[in-house]
């Protein structure tokens, strides 16, 4: 009972009066049957409400997640969009000084003996600003009902108020807006807002940022199909944080830190409360990274430059893949990832350059006496075909999980670097490690906390490809 | 006028009497013509000392760093010696329960539900004090006055007071060591008091933990030779700390940052306080990390998971080498090692997986239709003469630069991913970024900072390499 075959037969425009509408069908699309569905043309809110978005008067709808491939979706006509806007370099850097109160004249000279150009940073901000005014006209000239957020008020009351999230900036715009998203039925849409500036790799075509009219005539016409971009869960279990962090290395302990230590209660409450695998509240759309991170105090007593005495160790931790056997390792930390996030910071872990590939080659050409002709070009094929190898369908339910500059001496033994898996289970052996997902979220993550770590297709990301 | 053809001459016993005296010669060891000097054999300080380590007098001396080679140095025998004790885990949990008051058993429950073991904690910090001990009881059998510290008590003071710094614990204790010795003139010497546990390039080989009288002997009669471990200096410039650092995703600036934001003098100051260069007060044993922080910040309201939104970003700079152009570079980050660091982080970093090396050839093989009998032996060879390449002598004044998993796509170029240079410099362009230095000391680094980065023969740190 699949939508998909709704969307072939129907077309699922589930618009009033529609021949479509007469197979009656349940569709996510329509949500409601159609004889039922009154015209709706954006507007407000309030009782009484049917609209052409999906899944609001939530059909159970069997959703098959990852590989509809091909199959064209029905059309799509949210009436309420949350559209998620990033702050720009020059809006950072406005905030930061907020509080001395610059004039933009101070803050322009703060930033050329900085290195940094005012005008540049003003430029990326207004072609931003502009690139976003576009989207919420065209989105208003539709009728549709707009919500535009910053980082700080795009919350889950928002996201449920919404029929889709158009996410207005770069990649990490759109990680930020998936980060809301916890099911697989709210779409989330990328507008790359600068791109001479941004990748984009995760957000539509460039052509789409000018002419976003264009893109919104595909969504209703069903120009397009859903990707279901697979996400990753955690189940986190042990003692979780240990609520005396204590920084070996500094001289005393803050006095924030040194009441807490003497609360001796808190103690006692986290030895009873060794906790069973808690789902985490997040899905991670590109990675989980699991490492030690950089602890460090800084000195403000003076303007010079401030130095404290700090910790950046190798991670330690024993990890278990596909139920297989625990085994120990040492290494900068674990990078697992998701097909979107095969082309991310796991490329970049992964990647060989030329230069590696190059001195390789010469000495096996030498080792093993080969009639190996090494020029250039071999080198650039072969290191491109490498790199390439590192890539996967975004859809496709595996993780490839990598260890980060395995440390392999006499005391820890390391085995494959990288590989695919469905399922791994990671236990803490670190002092000050956490697990950061997708760049944005980190939660503590020490010694004998244990996560485990998998995809579930119910956890997907539902986002558009539009036909070039 | 050097010491080392001192040291070959007279064989540098400078003992009151001794023949070798009589040639009167200038000798760091000795530190004071032969005639004058008296018999040492430790006891109290005070007026009219004269003893037999170098340099307390303060000889000018022309030491050739980097590069005495096999030439045997003259006995050396301190009369003073500073013993800097490693901190084990087992105290590391001790102290950061410390102020909840646990008893033993407490403790160890707490660590049985993190998955540690107590009685494994408690063992090797065993082994470790015990040898720890046999340190102290051989020196003192020698008549050697010795103060023993732990790194809070280790300055500055406790440096000049001594004649010899040993380091009683791994590598890192080494490099706590080194990081109060900023010349060339006072001996630090490693031993390894775990060396299950334990990798100890930086220390004494293993058989002299259990035996170190045997060890003073050979410093005593000269069966040794110095090891100038060349060392690396940083210059830093430019508007060094942001003094108001902004969270963007914290939903309040703490009090504390409130306080400082609210204190615009400092912004005045800071414009017109442009730094010129400053040499900073530390000395790289190992490397020069340069990076993007993860800038982190803990909720302790309660005893779930804590998590916050926090950024891990990727680290952009400029980057000149040797003088060279300036060119935009983006990546996890930037490594600069000794000779000594070649095989620390940056064997880590730059280091390949027989995986990835098979999986090159393999490529190879198809792309260029070789005769190439892939077998793991082939591989492993292959593996192993590559990543051998990557490490080099101690003693050579030149910096390994490589860039960790450079990015390149359409915004940024990246070319050769690791050299070797004489000077590096670097300009921050980054939002919240650290210079490490040795794993254990951060400068902040942030946009429009600028670091000038080299080895000075100056900087040798003086270490002892003991004929097996």
């Amino acid at each position: 009972m699949t939508c998909y075959r709704g969307f072939l037969l129907c077309s699922c425009r589930c618009v009033a009066g529609g021949r479509a509408a007469a197979t009656a069908r349940r569709c996510p699309l329509g949500g409601v049957p159609a004889e039922s569905a009154g015209p709706r043309l954006g507007g407000v809110g309030g009782g009484g409400r049917r609209h052409l978005g999906h899944g609001r008067h939530s059909q159970a709808c069997e959703l098959e997640g990852g590989g509809g491939g091909g199959c064209p979706a029905g059309g799509f006509r949210p009436a309420r969009v949350v559209v998620v806007a990033k702050t720009t370099r020059y809006e950072f850097e406005q905030q930061r000084y907020r509080y001395a109160e610059l004039s933009e004249e101070d803050l322009k000279q703060l930033l050329a003996l900085k290195g940094s150009s005012y005008n540049g940073l003003l430029e990326r901000h207004h072609i931003h600003t502009k690139n976003v005014e576009h989207i919420l006209d065209s989105l208003r000239n539709e009728g549709i009902e707009v919500r535009l957020v910053k980082r700080r008020e795009y919350d889950e009351e928002t996201v449920r108020w919404a029929d889709a999230v158009i996410a207005a900036g770069g990649d990490g715009t759109m990680l930020l807006a998936a980060s809301k998203v916890l099911d697989r039925f709210k779409p989330v849409i990328g507008v790359n807002t600068d791109p001479e500036r941004s990748e984009g790799h995760l957000c539509l075509p460039v052509r789409y940022t000018h002419s976003f009219p264009e893109a919104l005539q595909k969504l209703y016409r069903g120009e397009f199909r859903w990707l279901w971009r697979q996400r990753i869960r955690l189940y986190l279990e042990g003692t979780g944080i240990n609520p005396i962090p204590v920084d070996l290395h500094e001289q005393q302990l803050s006095l924030d830190q040194h009441s807490k230590a003497l609360n001796s209660t808190r103690i006692h409450d986290q030895r009873s409360e060794v906790s069973g695998p808690q789902l985490l509240p997040v899905r991670a759309l590109n990675e989980v990274f699991i490492g030690e991170s950089l602890s460090s105090r800084v000195n403000y007593k003076s303007c010079k430059p401030s130095f404290t005495f700090s910790i950046h160790r190798a991670s330690y931790y024993e990890i278990s893949v596909d139920d297989g056997p625990w085994e120990k390792q040492k290494s900068s930390g674990l990078n697992l990832c998701t097909g979107t996030g095969s082309k991310a910071w796991s490329y970049n872990i992964n990647r060989v350059a030329t230069q590696a590939v190059e001195d390789v080659l010469k000495i096996a050409k030498q080792q093993a006496n080969l009639d190996l002709p090494l020029n250039k070009e071999l080198v650039e094929k072969v290191t491109n075909k490498y790199n390439e190898s590192l890539l996967y369908n975004p859809e496709e339910p595996k993780m490839l999980f990598s260890i980060r500059e395995p440390i392999a001496n006499r005391i820890f033994s390391s085995s494959r670097q990288r590989c695919f898996s469905s399922k791994v289970c990671v236990r803490s052996r670190c002092w000050d490690a956490c697990m950061v997902i997708d760049g944005g979220t980190s939660f503590e993550f020490n010694d004998g906390a244990i996560a485990s770590i998998m995809i579930n297709r119910d956890d997907a990301l539902r986002t558009v490809l539009l036909e070039q």
